[in-house]
């Protein structure tokens, strides 16, 4: 069977292993003080326009619920929300993580994965015009997953509308990246780091499905915020004892841009997927540009493409129809893509 | 100005005031540990099905949303989350006190203000069947208002659906009975506090806008739930010191029944609204046979009718329609709504 | 069966029952939004230096431990904690609500029910040091209770100690007022609100155990803390419907002095008291000059007083000793004290 | 420069690097849904008491902090409190996260890091015997640490003390093995994995500091407790993506017993440098049979022994006298001790 379930099935990428090899002997200074860490940040803010390189501040962490509930904790007080599309991950695959630390989450309904300025800027407007603000919870935060749950982008125009509004209404912007490298990696992207960094409050880079064991690298933009991150990273237990394990994973990924190497390696494969399941006219489930393909398959589709694959099931759509998706990753193969081409090939016949 | 924008607008109804004044040179037990509290726990245990009677266990608290989130926090494990209609007090207007206590919120679609037996089971049933299920809330409670936000009634066959989908699933059903005396003391309720008792895990009893000055009775049918439920309620501020405040009150109110002599006639009072907008014309917003009354006026009837009465301004419905409230009380007078039906009468004339 | 046991045993000031059956047929905006509620601040704003008015900021709650978690809540951030006595109210007797909403109580060794200003450098210098800041929490809050649990008093030079203490390593100073009457009002005290409010961060000024049937006034000095906190107050549960019956007993008791009659009155009583208690040889089990006075009786003292008054057991102190507490308030009559002092004197015989 | 400040500096032991490498290229089922946590857990079943094995549930996190406060959340209710020796890692180096999460920590006296089963059972029996219960927290689960911070045992009998108060009282038992290993592996330990499973409700095994680059394997003995626990890890942030990484490192240590052989090595290398300490006269801080090593150095002491060495500074003790750790590991060489050795040996000729 080959894995087209998730991207995050494999190990490492290899220079990664390597690289947790070629230290194993040394000792270090624990919970992220060590210079792999410093290296790391270092390398990261590189990518960031010279301006914004002062103020950025690198932390790193393990994983990705654990990411969003440190920020949403560190950042927000007991009465304000934050406000995320419907689809977000913080709303529907975290078992209620930001509840559980005390917020509430303002739910948008989303298009494709995505919310709009204007979404924003309605809830943020009720809650000022409102006459009753005590007995509201007050949108305080923006949460956006780029690339999105279903693969999706969000144009430069339409973050720059959204950081508008949330200047206009004294908003955090906090991007989730766990996929930002196949965000960013999309060619039908167009932003840098240097532009998601120059937009928001906070956001994160993720490492676990782009290429790391595990380790997500967040960047502070707003110096005002969470001057204590470091404390909440720990009271929330995300802060790693051998902490140079995440700096030397993302010391590895940026210092020679490793890590766009392997999501666009991860894109142009999704991309033949996507492109072999138009030509036999398999329907999307969601316009993606990037590692994640949903499409919609029938039962008999799904039995056949079931034999050699394992995708992840998502949604049953009725009337027989049902969503899947299908992810590449650094460790997906030419070989695995052909195969799964063949196979889809064949569908048009049945 | 004459106020009948809420029910909570006077003081408490004269025979509480006379309770209060006769026991304040006594002395007595605190934390409500007093004849006061046990008595009034029997008069309202007496409005139960004989069988229901032994396993009810009755406690005092001051507010509605204090009884909410001390409730669902006594209730609910961390990852276990409530379903509540979307227009649910807990999600609309307690600042996200559910949340800030540690657990989601299910917001489901309501119409009238009420959900269905069949919306709550397609929740239960996904979380069933799911194949992540330690990626998302566990629902556990149904949290339901009687009578609702905008003063609608669930009938007893509605309940019974409700108990049996919670019965199905494992799930605790919850009645906010900030309402309760309004929603049982409507012509048009086909329920007693037996049937509530019967049906629920727990409800409240609503004192604050029935006749009381403060005060809500809470009612736990499951004796397996809440063995401590008194920690609960000390734990998060809802105990208080004198506490035969509370229980003179109910006393008062459930000894001769009291509560539904006050309901009733303010729902006689609010239904005399109802039929005067409705004779000119002026379209409900939500369908109510309870004291709360919803209309949609244009801007000329709500700047003329804004002279003399002060209502509760709800929503802007566009094209220059709004949603306000009229509400009546055991402090409204016949005279007060006299005027205000002559005052209704006149707008047909505009 | 006469009750020393609390001063929270009978209802209220007869001029608080008075003020609220006079305005019982009047209507009022809820939520603390009433005049009664603006008077009351205005009433209780004038007891502060002039040059403190401008930025005290009133608000009125309900009861004591939902007072403390609210006011902690608003302040701190997740990783800070606040600093008390081992023997505070919200280290022994509020079911761990501060810890429930989220903060660590750092306790420290009290003497008499007190903690000194050289106790919380140390707490918050050791802090300051910390090679590893990170790893515990930051002690951001300094909780004292005035009077005292066990009716203790600090002096004016005590607490400018602790305000330059708390100025210097960045400490909020917040003063539990559940008895401050008794604490202002004891003869021995050398302070005023006006050094209180000057001296703190946020205070607040008791009514439950001072002759109001229930509420506490919060004054937070400090204009950069809580900006929503009234959003604190109604997320937990804290903000009453009917507002105004707070501002309405603050106002009755605050606008002529009354407070300090009741409470001065009730001092002189317990002063009488523990004069007689040491006449006869009683030890004190603490120190007070106020109107709690806690006393080491053997068992036959205690059976022996046991049959005609209520006091409050305390702890068993081994060798057949006990400490007990007696405790005076507004309702406390010249009779009652003068039948305990005679049954106190007889002991003497036994 | 030789770091013996911990026993976390190096990553891990080669034969666990050698796993991962070698299973790279293998796809797995994410979140610790693998074959390699499923003969992990196996593995680490067959160090119980046969009778033990069916009802024991593995899990496995990422960190210690993490999974302390996941467990607590878990197990205990919102009124419930965990008593712990003050110098619990809980207590004093976790950022308040238990705090955080909702939970008070009633911190004993320890002696030599460890508390007593008399110690408990007082607190146990003063919750049970308390007049007023609802105002306190319940005292349901016992923190203990094994080998404890300052790196002594708990010995069979002391433990089995324990577990008949907890019996008594109806308190939960949970033990902290972040250092397990050290603890079981010590020469002076009487128990093995058995009596720890058998005596407790819950405990871990630490990977992080006994050879793996992280991860600690939760042992759920009582049935009862937690039924959703992978719910709550997922919810706390502490369920890894690529959780087969975890499996696979306890499948490692344990399945030929690698776990015992690195902790007794590092052990024989600790108790070396203690001796030579001891033999030079420089006092034991603690009293430590394991890994970790704390005495008392002068200033003069602390310069010489931190020009080659660095050692963990953790208290000054006054007079110039200053407590300080010294740690081994699976990583610290022979070499290493035997340099250290000689050089404390010279401290003797100063």
């Amino acid at each position: 069977m080959i894995r087209f379930n998730n991207d995050y099935n494999h190990g490492a990428h290899p220079a990664i292993l390597e690289a947790l090899v070629s230290t194993n002997d040394e000792a270090f200074e624990g919970y992220g003080l060590d210079p792999w860490c410093e290296a790391a940040a270092a390398e990261i803010v590189k990518y960031l326009d010279e301006a914004d390189r002062d103020r950025a501040q690198v932390h790193f962490l393990v994983g990705g619920t654990q990411t969003n509930f440190t920020v949403i904790s560190a950042l927000l007080r007991p009465w304000e929300s934050v406000v995320s599309p419907a689809s977000g991950h913080i709303n529907v695959h975290e078992t209620g993580a930001v509840e559980h630390i005390g917020h509430k989450i303002e739910a948008l309904p989303a298009e494709n994965g995505k919310i709009t300025a204007a979404q924003v800027e309605k809830i943020a407007r009720d809650f000022r015009d409102s006459t009753i603000p005590e007995h509201i919870t007050e949108p305080k935060m923006v949460y956006l997953s780029f690339s999105t749950e279903v693969g999706s982008l969000y144009t430069l125009a339409e973050l720059e509308a959204m950081r508008a509004v949330c200047d206009e209404y004294g908003l955090y912007l906090f991007i989730d990246g766990a996929r930002l490298g196949y965000g960013l990696g999309s060619p039908e992207c167009d932003m840098t780091i240097a532009d998601i960094a120059r937009l928001t409050d906070v956001f994160y880079i993720g490492g676990t499905k782009c290429g790391a064991l595990f380790g997500e690298a967040v960047v502070i933009m707003n110096p005002a915020l969470a001057p204590s991150f470091r404390s909440a990273i720990k009271q929330n237990g995300g802060m790693l004892a051998k902490g140079w394990l995440l700096g030397l994973q993302f010391h590895t990924l940026f210092k020679d841009g490793l890590y766009f190497e392997i999501t666009r390696a991860a894109i142009g494969k999704a991309i033949r997927i996507r492109d072999a399941f138009a030509a036999v006219g398999v329907p999307a489930y969601a316009e993606s540009p990037t590692n994640q393909q949903f499409v919609i398959l029938n039962e008999e589709q799904m039995r056949i493409l079931g034999e050699k694959y394992i995708y992840e099931y998502e949604a049953d759509l009725g009337e027989g129809c049902h969503a899947v998706r299908f992810c590449t990753s650094w460790s997906t193969t030419d070989a695995e893509v052909d195969a799964l081409v063949a196979d889809i090939e064949k569908l048009a016949a049945e």
